[in-house]
């Protein structure tokens, strides 16, 4: 019954080294995240499928992974009975289905499974919050890291099984929290190493108030899109876009200054405002982007650069204030490794009204990949063991059996080859694994009590006390 | 669209407290787990159905958890079409289901389910040293902590989500690896000042010797569970209810030593080599214990206690050699916290034969129990702020967030109330919060580049400079 095995498609396993460099990255999130006062939760894999569906839109649906009801999964406690019409379901293309059969076949799905997997971190957390509304003392900074599965198409950098890093306040409306998440970005980056990274940020009523200066709500993400094409196409471009989309000349001009928008972010927000002077929403926006950015340039970052970017509209449905996206540092080909933003009413879909929330992601999977690209892994990330005791037969095996237990109740990473196989086997172990020192330990140095040690890299050898080799192996544990 | 939120039956939320616990414990393990030199690996969530499925009998078959294939599930590539007998299942009850409906059943999910959750971290490891055999350096020290799932009825104690803690060594026969893996039960319960655990030991080969000699091996199971019963129901209930099981009373004769099995581990040793004398697999058994016992007790351990249990027979078709099982400290009533063995040819059933395997797993949930019993989590282990700065306004807030970053860039943890609340309530969220000092900063504090600080357990409060609440704040940061 010899089978050839795999993961399935867009899953992936993690070799010792991948899962200390993945650790090294999560475990610098983690600790920023609590010098910044949040607090971890954990929340099930897979919630009912109530939680879930239709939080996500359409697209979203399609996208989650549902689980089968165990055990009779047609067994069902309300007798309903299969539709007669499952049969008209045998589909042998994935283009070929109805709408009718859509629906028959959600209707079907809806009957043999009330579990899924877990889509992203923020619903599952929203229903945290509405569940424990109780128990939990308001304003609740908590950050969340765990895989969420999507059945996406799995292209570079995109997995079916992947890891989210959310950090999110909820119950309070300050836009100190906005200054705080900035910090957060830039102090996760900066202890990653990682320079030079670019903190966009916009604001959900900037773009009302652009959309209400030109006359066109329902063509915003339109305006948007072809904004952010203006290093690429040009301002002739840009325009001619607009133009085929509806967008009339006399709005075009209303906002010509977004054709030429640089300078600093002050001189941006300056010119916003001139610009947005007769939308009370979009005058809003400029006082919260003005408060902001203010504070965190007063403050002052560490390596990472706040920008203000209007084409910005991530999630436009979803946010309702401050918006967040964060690119790599320049020269590195890589989307965004971060965003998030505020949203009035995170709660709300669970009964809880009133209850605005605000938060950052970081993209591990990219943030990994930039690392990698850019060499910035610590030479120590990988934590192997710092030595490995050969192994020379029975009597020898004890005596480096009793100093090893000692070794490791002092915290050193030791152990010793298990088998007496030949010398030179032991010594390729050792190399094959990374390991620094081999010791040595035959009749001479059992007699003497003495360990010998070998540092793998440099070749020198030398015949030591037990306490000089403790002094050795603890260096840099 | 409002809706009553609650978790899916038998998994759970995990609060900031509730994590922070896991965490100590996950930690201590971890630690432990690489001073012995076993590298974590990582593997997906969800496996294809076919590597899973068959491996844990029928019954584990029924607990695993099948995902639905996504989009149209009904689309295959293969284009065989939904069974004409898929309307006959129409089953109402879980208990009328037959066998001809059984297999049509599994058939048909077969058809609509290709992949299927983790239901535990040793076919996943089996099947990556199988996939990854040319990567890997052999012996392979791995260790994983990930979670699994069944479809089992939750109980106290028994959930549908929960984690594994494994530790495997595959690639060598040497027993040195059962005296570390003792040894590596004793370092981990020990740090967590889980004192007096018993590590019960027994071999798969004493059991098969045990059948031999009784001559019976049908009935091997049985015997082990009358004679587990002998400090409940003594010796002649144990006799009667072997009699009655079909033991024959030659065969209780013969063993009539284990019915006064006590004394030393050596002592015990020795009367299993008498019993099984005649039995050469008995007398490997015997040996193989002996190496374990004698090098464990000659190194010694920390608080952990060795004890040979010739009952112990777990996952008895799984193990080939030494068993492992530890119960908690006496008193506390919880059954065994931790279990493992070697099996001799773990990778297989994958294709890739004389891989010996030897492993032991930590059961999380019941650890964490039984230390909340005996109230062991130190004190320290809610990693809360260490500071709350209160918030008297906006210049008040800015001058404190300057503070904030510079102590966060020190590694302190601290925050700011977000929003300029009465006092008292301020108050109350950093004694809700269990935040031990609460900062105070007025127009006074301010002018004179000061701090209060207030000890909210004692009530002290003075004015400090910055350097000397950095020094404060950074006391067992």
């Amino acid at each position: 019954m010899a089978q050839k095995p795999s993961t399935p498609k867009g899953t992936r396993d993690f070799s010792p080294v991948e899962v200390a460099k993945r650790n090294y990255i999560f475990s610098t999130i983690k600790t920023n995240f609590e010098k910044f006062g949040f607090q971890p939760i954990e929340t099930p894999s897979f919630e009912n499928s109530e939680t879930l569906m239709g939080k996500y839109g359409e697209e979203g649906d399609r996208l989650i992974f549902k689980i089968l009801n165990s055990g009779n999964f047609f067994y069902n406690k309300n007798k309903i009975q299969l539709p007669e019409s499952v049969t008209d379901l045998q589909i042998n293309s994935a283009e070929k289905i109805s709408v009718q059969q859509r629906i028959e076949l959600n209707k079907f799905t809806s009957r043999i499974s009330e579990k899924a997997l877990r889509y992203d971190l923020t619903v599952p957390f929203a229903r945290y919050v509405v569940q424990h509304q109780n128990e939990i003392e308001f304003p609740f900074k908590r950050y969340q890291i765990q895989p969420v599965w999507r059945a996406d198409n799995p292209q570079f950098g995109r997995f079916r099984e992947f890891y989210q890093c959310d950090a999110d306040v909820v119950g309070s409306n300050s836009l100190w929290q906005e200054v705080e998440l900035v910090q957060l970005y830039d102090a996760v980056f900066s202890q990653l190493k990682l320079n030079g990274v670019t903190i966009k940020i916009n604001n959900r009523k900037i773009l009302s108030g652009i959309a209400e200066v030109i006359g066109a709500s329902d063509k915003l993400i339109d305006f948007t899109v072809a904004l952010d094409k203006l290093d690429k196409i040009g301002e002739d471009g840009v325009k001619k876009e607009m133009l085929e989309k509806g967008i009339s000349e006399t709005a075009i001009e209303k906002v010509q200054p977004l054709f030429n928008f640089t300078g600093t972010i002050s001189e941006k927000i300056t010119k916003l405002g001139d610009l947005l002077a007769s939308s009370e929403e979009g005058m809003n926006g400029v006082e919260e982007l003005l408060f902001i950015c203010d504070n965190v340039n007063e403050i002052g970052l560490q390596t990472a650069t706040l920008d203000l970017d209007v084409t910005l509209a991530r999630g436009l449905n979803y946010y309702t204030g401050a918006i967040f996206e964060v690119s790599a540092p320049k020269g590195v080909d890589m989307g965004s490794i971060g965003g998030g933003g505020r949203y009035d009413d995170l709660t709300g879909i669970f009964g809880l009204k009133n209850m605005s929330g605000v938060g950052i992601s970081f993209g591990l999977d990219r943030i990994a990949l930039v690392i990698e690209q850019l060499d910035l892994f610590p030479e120590t990330v990988n934590a192997t063991s710092k030595a490995l005791f050969l192994n020379f037969g029975l009597e020898e095996a004890k005596y480096a059996m009793k100093a090893i237990a000692k070794l490791r109740q002092a915290g050193v990473k030791v152990e010793m080859y298990p088998d007496n196989a030949k010398i030179g086997k032991q010594f390729q172990h050792a190399d094959k694994r990374g390991i620094p020192f081999a010791i040595l330990v035959g009749e001479d140095e059992m007699k003497n009590e003495q360990f010998g040690i070998k540092n793998l890299e440099s070749g020198e050898q030398e015949k030591v006390s037990f306490d000089v080799l403790l002094n050795k192996l603890s260096e840099n544990k």
